[in-house]
């Protein structure tokens, strides 16, 4: 399941919907209006990262109301799948991301999304977790295994993975678990892997075709399998890695 | 795949193999010359969760050298089976939970162990997720996903969960992720569950057939579905939940 070559998809990808000290989708209010634009008018929402769908649609309704959109959750749809089908943009939110990546099986989401995104250009918003399954795999959450999905292959929008919220090492720690950077060249050293794109938190990655580049006000962490990490400034063009190591 | 109600079992679970400030199993050195005693003289090792499986041995050997034991590792032995089936006692390194589990899985010496441990009393020590695997299940490991096992299902040579390297919330902090207490009440919120006994680094569970003990100088915390966290004390019996709550 990998992601066409060429794709007129458009994706917004947010490393987190909070920042610390501001609101809900506050930090990245002005770049999903410039997403979005003005032909969109409604936005099917995906809660499923989270239990109380109701209580997380209700926080998207209202955010995204002040932003001039409207929102419908696909819960709330007597058909989830033709939701997606009819969507003029599509907002998966954070949560945990075996729930969200098992539920989008369950509801047999994954490919109504795939060609909405990919073939018929929807735009896509993913936060958090729904920035995790908007990726190749789910191989670099941060989340606790709750609840085991079929599988971590994920929409695959994109050809590599992304780490959300990371967050760099704190050398005066006394805590003996792996740091962020450990855990992300664990990863690199299974047979099976894909570049880790490390997305501090503030930080967004706007994909439009085969064209991605860094947004926010921090420098985003590279990580490849036998290179030393590389950090890249906000306004970088990444488009280099919708197509290449793979 | 349910623990049995009576066992002779003998379980040394460790958080962690290394506190801040000391060396490879330095912190639980007393509890394991107790816990294996003299009669043990040899001790199969698990290396799976680590890559360099050599490097790994190498570094367990000479400790448990120290220790006044031999270790021979599964990797070194032509067959890994064999070498559980006549294991003396078994030790699970730390390392990334989901390779562990994957390779028990892999090298089909899931049933080989709890065979050895639950019906022949073969002393088991893990460390970190060492002692993920032997619980129920990993859904409350802190790794990353970097590789998928066939299930999430563990040896289950206790009934319940563990999270080791467990850390208090810190309110000071600025990263928006979930806190650690976030993550298990989050695992708490799915259908299927158990009680999480988080163990904070420096704390060791020892289990002897019905009966467990929580041992070092902390404090456990304990997480059950639907109710308040509890915090129990070093010596305290946690005999309940080999057959509560379940």
């Amino acid at each position: 399941m990998a992601a066409p070559t060429k794709s007129s998809r458009k994706l917004l990808l947010l490393s987190n919907s909070t920042s610390h000290g501001g609101g809900y989708l506050d930090y990245c209010e002005q770049q999903i209006k410039d997403f979005l634009g003005r032909n969109v008018k409604k936005v099917v929402f995906v809660p499923y990262a989270l239990t109380d769908r109701d209580w997380y649609t209700d926080i998207a309704r209202k955010r995204f109301a002040e932003l001039g959109y409207e929102v419908q959750s696909v819960h709330e749809c007597s058909s989830p799948v033709e939701a997606v089908e009819q969507a003029e943009a599509i907002f998966i939110g954070g949560g945990n991301t075996f729930r969200l990546l098992k539920t989008l099986y369950d509801e047999k989401l994954v490919e109504p999304i795939r060609t909405q995104v990919l073939k018929h250009s929807i735009p896509y918003i993913g936060s958090s977790a729904g920035t995790n399954v908007a990726t190749a795999t789910i191989n670099t959450t941060n989340d606790m295994p709750i609840t085991c999905p079929p599988t971590f292959e994920a929409l695959a929008l994109i050809p590599f993975n992304i780490n959300p919220h990371y967050i760099d090492s704190d050398p005066s720690s006394k805590h003996m678990g792996e740091t962020r950077e450990k855990r992300i060249m664990e990863y690199h050293e299974e047979a099976h892997c894909r570049p880790v794109l490390a997305l501090r938190e503030g930080s967004i990655l706007w994909v439009e075709g085969n064209k991605t580049t860094l947004l926010g006000g921090l420098s985003a962490r590279l990580f490849r399998k036998g290179e030393l990490p590389a950090e890249y400034s906000p306004g970088d063009d990444l488009s280099f890695l919708l197509t290449a190591g793979l």
